[in-house]
């Protein structure tokens, strides 16, 4: 194996390290999207950082899933292009691609949000 | 002799030996319908029977996935609630739950249908 190009440009190797993999907009598929969709934590997660408007660090979900449950569904929505996961000092925040999503699938988002919130209404009705 | 009950009310065994099962509109999951969607070729299913607005067989998609794997995918759509199969004589016929759909999560199956078009429009330009 070489060296990355990476440490040849300039780029700050630290930073590089801690930075996380995501799909540039262009590569977002749908069928990804609705994958890291089809799981009830995952759309939690969603669905808070919808309300949130803003970031917010994993620890503030309240899930009642082990730690590496967790990081594998946070995995999963961030590779897929749901989320924006970043470093900031030993917290690792996460955001919703809220603009990148509405631009490739326009009311897709907002469709299933909806979607959840009348099946949790449902489901209390019920 | 007796007649049996389902000769005796006029009921025909052989229908009831071939209805598929399928979950009434309450059961329909948001997570289920967005996992059945999450699949590229399942996708183009959805999409065909949303443009002939009526009931396709299964013969009538050109899927290029084996037999096995083609009564999986439609399979998942109907167990999911996204599609009613039914058996007419010989062949198994597939209409979208589209009232089912648009009543229980509004928006959802038009935005998905759109984002396929997007998608596959954008990736014949790229």
């Amino acid at each position: 194996m070489t060296l990355a190009p990476a440490a040849a440009d300039g780029a700050a190797p630290a930073t590089g390290a801690r930075a996380l993999a995501h799909p540039d907009r262009g590569d977002i598929r749908i069928e990804d999207v609705l994958h890291a969709l089809s799981d009830p934590t995952r759309l939690l997660v969603v669905r808070e950082l919808a309300l949130a408007e803003g970031e917010l660090s994993c620890s503030c979900f309240g899930l009642t899933v082990s730690k590496s449950t967790t990081t594998h569904h946070f995995r999963v929505l961030r590779e897929s292009g749901v989320i924006r996961q970043t470093y900031r000092g030993t917290a690792k925040m996460n955001g919703l691609r809220r603009h990148d999503l509405d631009a490739l699938f326009p009311g897709l988002l907002d469709s299933v949000l909806d979607a959840v919130g009348r099946q949790a209404g449902r489901i209390d009705r019920g």
